[in-house]
């Protein structure tokens, strides 16, 4: 039985959402193949068949999973033979509330520092979708929402302390390997290596050490991944 | 060999140390005996062969250990036998991940709901030194830093969101039993309870069915220990 993977693509098939990366990451940590199935923003006909307009989406046979945390606890218990994304069902409720942290306070912190520039690496198509749709959203134009970053990106320094505080001892959150938890914050911080120019961190933070440890994960799959920003 | 447990102790030996309880916590999920040694806020000279002044410590033999994270490390690799606190390497990354969280973005959010209440429970030899060193620390009196907390407390409650997301779906984020991820924000919340009759969070919400949970782990210890809280 195959799995297929929907997942978001933007100009030129650049594949950069945070979430698709997460389900990208989870199935390499499995070793799993797949069928690529990319989906534009202005496609999601797509995906009616799911029930609903997101993705990531994972088929696998009869069964249609859809929300990256939701499809991770899927592929793990799916295939539970293969290598651990969570170490138990302990584990598990952890990564879970790191999930939570990471969507509620990390990401959001990230989206001002680079939205203006993913809008650069839309599809051409989809560009007046994406523009419109977060404009309403941040309620001002992307430029203002992107404007006074070398101010706010100190904001989202501070708020990876609890990660900063681990992984400056260790090589990752899973300690000598990565696990979901580690792709979690990684992803973000990949969509943000992959549409812009603008420096998350600093590179002496151990942050930075940590993600350039995580891209050479798993056949260095997120390193080799062509970069879609334009120059600044 | 015995574990002796050196843990903060206020008015009438109450004893409600958010730290000091996250080792009680860690101890009990274990199943370990130890011999209990109460230091006063101004009894620090009791901990003058450990090299620094702050409770928990445990001692075990030639071994003395402090910082609650720390300790249930310690605790973990002491005795690997006994139930697991963290579900391997993996978890007690995630562990310190979200030991890191509720320190630095939960736990400041509750002392400006409580800590006048604090002063209460505060031996009557250690008020003076409490009082102070806490205006310092917050630049204004304690009644000061306690005021609109009907206000502040939204705050709070927001930044449970993490946790609440998956204790609303499951008994505890151990799964169906607490690990010391639980115990952490636990103990923040505890410390709270037996100072302050101040409600934390409402009687509808998940993160109070999951507390009154972990209230009953353990045989109930956290919720034996007497309630400090003078009545408001």
């Amino acid at each position: 039985m195959a799995i297929t993977f929907y997942d978001l693509c933007g100009k030129d098939g650049a594949r950069f959402s945070p979430y698709g990366w997460r389900t990208r990451m989870a199935l390499a940590h499995k070793g799993l193949d797949y069928t690529l199935e990319l989906v534009k923003f202005t496609e999601k006909e797509k995906l009616a068949f799911t029930g609903q307009k997101l993705v990531p989406v994972i088929q696998y046979g009869e069964t249609v999973v859809n929300d990256s945390f939701a499809i991770a606890c899927f592929l793990e218990d799916a295939f539970p033979d293969k290598p651990s994304l969570f170490s138990g069902e302990a584990g598990r409720g952890m990564a879970k509330t790191i999930n939570g942290f990471v969507d509620r306070m990390v990401q959001p912190l990230i989206a001002p520092l680079i939205v203006a520039d993913v809008l650069d690496c839309v599809d051409e198509s989809c560009k007046e979708y994406f523009r419109s749709s977060r404009e309403q959203r941040f309620g001002m134009t992307l430029q203002e929402f992107q404007s006074k970053r070398d101010e706010k990106v100190a904001a989202f320094r501070t708020a990876l302390e609890p990660i900063r505080m681990v992984v400056k001892d260790q090589r990752f959150i899973g300690g000598s390997a990565p696990t979901y938890a580690d792709y979690i914050l990684f992803d973000s911080m990949q969509w943000a290596r992959l549409t812009s120019t603008f420096q998350l961190v600093e590179g002496d933070d151990p942050i930075h050490a940590w993600f350039e440890r995580v891209l050479d994960s798993n056949g260095g799959i997120a390193r080799e991944e062509p970069i879609a920003a334009t120059a600044a």
